[in-house]
């Protein structure tokens, strides 16, 4: 579409490392802009100014510790929200610049928390090779590419950009590890619900209370909304105030979460919605599938609720 | 109003008891026709059917023992909805055909229950007299107008009705008891809010169980509805199913009150609104004040999550 | 045994209703003294006193509407329990002092709660009959054996003490209603548990919220304890404070209830213990099997998770 | 005392980071033997394997990314202990070889985190600089140490270790962040209860559902245990199992959180006890005061409730 700009999207950079592998499965980012940023502040800081539309960054799990950064940023400044998500499995590959038996690796290049995951694998199959130390997945793949060191644990994206010989294939020691990452924009109306999506909220509670806690969940329970994820975080502006950060099953635009959502804002100090956005299914497990809602507790059932409080309030005999 | 029938009343009889008191405390009832009925089945039959207009029944408390026939009727057949509630303090008096000195008294009777009310006074006053059954606070007031007995324990309207003089008054040994009654007709749309109300509900819950209560009460907690009343009932018509009577705060028409309706036409196996009336206020004591919402529980609250939601929902930063 | 004297039983009188009937089902009340009292604060005022071991007295539903009083009276002055319950069917009988054909019943008498239990059968079979109200159960069955009346509705036990021919059998509306009687003593420990027993509760809470309410059945269900019974009544005592009258299974020498009562002694204004008995099962129906216990909360669950934490206090790795 | 051997302690490496300072505020380790691991894995093994007597590692927080893979390792293998906590502030320093004016500092050595969490202050202070990442803390130390940085960013141990001279002091943008770390140990019996204590549990349930979490939350509850902290791990060893790590006000030799421990194991798929420990005071801030007990919920009230539990057993009229 001639005069369209192209998006632009920022991630977390540098080049080479998962966030760019999960921003290149988003088919609009394969034909925008991609910068990365140097951080997730700086992404965030991005989307925030207007320089860029959407930004890429890790929001949960094992590669990165980049978490509660997101998750702080989130929490505050100007509001952002997500509207996708990506989860990708965390694949670690051993490479080199040229087939080599393992036998003969001495040095493995590897971020900390890279080799903290392949740990198990290392000790197996490499129990004499000295591991050093490398700022990012990247880094590792590059000094392997320049022959600093024998080999390198990177990510499959490393592995093509720097033209690498994969020795060893997914030796992560857990073999489901993922990394789920946001897509964060600008306030706007969410996309149409799918049937099976996610809310993300940050709930401020006065104090570290179980009744406030439990309050919170049961205005989701109530509304037969599940979650799958609750993180606490201490706020750094208020003393005595924790931050929640809730991921739902359901959309803004339903009644049953609607619902549930002015029930967290009428008792929570704070509630900030961090967007509604269709669940990434990555694999076909059972562990995937949606979990089937309450009796009760469906959309429909909703509806039919809603018939009825309307047939009492015109006085007919319900 | 030529040519505007008069409202046609029937309540639970005979004449000169409590509930014919409680019927002429109702101006509209001063001025239509006021029918007694045999039993509380009987004065409902006759609003189910047509041939009255409404029907006042006790619903609740200490004289007469119907409350549960009247629970029982309001929970099963065609469906009847309160529309005004009527408290009246059981005030039992002493009385006689003429003046009669305490020391005098040897005979008094009393319908069974009025007895067992009065009975640490009659102790105390009347330790010699014997206490004769009869069958309602009426036939007392009958039986010491026609002289066969020295006294009567009866309820004020006997006394006027009768031409009694009152021996003693205030002689029950609770001051404070009431009874409350209902006033029933067919379905109809509910008078506007008062800011006072309460809504009566039946309610069937699966089985004895406490987590099927605890669903019930959690739906009425979480938007800031109270209970003043709760009575369980076994059902005659399905093993195992449990009716519970409650009556809430708040009035249908109200959106905090119709989102906890909605909830429990979700959850329970059947609801059955009884109606949203004005409370009764009997007295000025502090006992009687409305409990003020809970913090964040207001309508105002409501109406503010509600437009924050919409905020939301349109992409707006909240 | 010589020198050991007959236990003295108190119970609803007069003779010749439901409640001697209840009371003759209990094997000891067989061979010990039988004394009908006047009411039941008479009753119960015996046993306090000490001039009779135990009370029969009507606790619950149907028939007399007798349950207020009892209520009431259990929850104040000093304390008694229940050490054993009976349940025994409402069976009306239509007699006569001699066969007679339905078609020539004029007059029946009838205690009006009877009649508003049978009415239904009386409209179908006797819609001509003229209903006289009498004021037990028992004067019914004497007027008729008197000749007063040509029939009367009454108890089994009316039938047999006044030698009258049954009419019709079984002739209530609802088949299945029962009422249900408490034996009541001085406190004294409870007998053992028999795996199948009920514990009485009457509970304070200082105001009419259901968050009291709330926390009440929380306790209870977090130790896996249901409810079989729930009544709120307001107290005469103190305004705004009402009791809650509760039948939970379970038994005061089990753990679970154990830590459940202590729950509710922590957070109610004041619970009174009313006994713990083996509950009374009049029939076979699956209705009346006692609920299993919820997934981890059996007797057993409760021994196992206190194995648990003194392995874990003991610094055992559990 | 002669013979007995140093106590043996292992830590997240390398030298000079946050963790060595966080453990030489503990007086024991200060006089036993200090060794740095690669990673909290290792250092956790060392425990279990019996090589040292006890592990100190990063548990909560900003610095160093490492809470995942603490917690992962906690909540399986073979079971460890928190024995103590230290909560340590996050001091960042800006330190240089020699005394520098800030407008001569051109190059900066700084972790990634320690960049991201002082990138305000640099923006303000250091506008033109460049930040060179390196791989620890302490590397940036040994970098600006060795000149080839004009300055660095580092703990205060970095500063001390190394001869550095400090330029600017406190530079964090958040300025209360702290760093939690625990002492793990083989399980062994706890210290005594010293009044605020906290207890750490993971706790494993069996499906992602707000009803599970929600009874998790309502036994701690019902105990008056408050929460501190709550965080959700998806476990690698189940698919759809969470594991939920908790910190709980409490110790687990008192009667309240032996009950709640006790509630949580029937209702889990399993809980894993992580230790009782004195609370950390870090600072005399309100919002580090112990909350008070709940109404009704201390010590001294679970004494009470067991007291009178006691009597009615006994039989004896509470």
């Amino acid at each position: 579409m001639p005069g369209t700009p192209p998006t632009r999207f920022v991630y977390l950079g540098p080049e080479g490392t998962f966030t760019e592998q999960a921003l290149r499965t988003i088919p609009a980012a394969e034909h925008g802009i991609r910068t990365p940023a140097r951080s997730v502040p700086e992404a965030l800081e991005a989307v925030r100014a207007g320089e860029a539309d959407a930004a890429l960054v890790p929001l949960e799990n094992s590669v990165g510790g980049a978490v509660s950064v997101t998750l702080d940023e989130l929490a505050i400044g100007s509001p952002l929200v997500i509207t996708r998500e990506v989860v990708l499995p965390v694949e670690f590959r051993l490479a080199s610049a040229r087939p080599t038996p393992l036998a003969q690796i001495r040095t493995v290049a590897a971020h900390p928390q890279a080799y903290a995951q392949c740990r198990n694998w290392l000790l197996a199959n490499l129990p004499d090779a000295v591991v050093v130390d490398v700022l990012s997945n990247a880094a590792a793949a590059i000094s392997a590419a320049a022959g600093e060191h024998d080999a390198a644990i990177c990510a499959p994206i490393g592995v093509s950009r720097h033209g690498l010989t994969v020795l060893a294939d997914k030796i992560a020691d857990r073999a489901d590890a993922v990394t789920r990452f946001a897509l964060l924009s600008r306030p706007a109306p969410p996309a149409a619900p799918t049937g099976d999506d996610v809310t993300s909220l940050a709930v401020s509670i006065r104090h570290d209370q179980v009744g406030a806690l439990l309050a919170v969940l049961t205005e989701l329970a109530v509304r037969g909304i599940n979650l799958s994820r609750i993180e606490s975080r201490p706020t750094g502006e208020q003393l005595g105030t924790y931050v929640f950060f809730l991921d739902c099953t359901g959309h803004v635009a339903e009644a049953r979460l609607g619902e549930a959502l002015q029930g967290l804002r009428r008792i929570c100090a704070d509630v900030r919605f961090l967007g509604s956005y269709a669940r990434h299914r990555w694999s076909k497990a059972a562990a995937e599938e949606p979990l089937p809602a309450a009796a009760g507790l469906s959309n429909a059932d909703f509806a039919d609720s809603a018939a009825w409080l309307a047939r009492i309030r015109a006085g007919e005999s319900s």
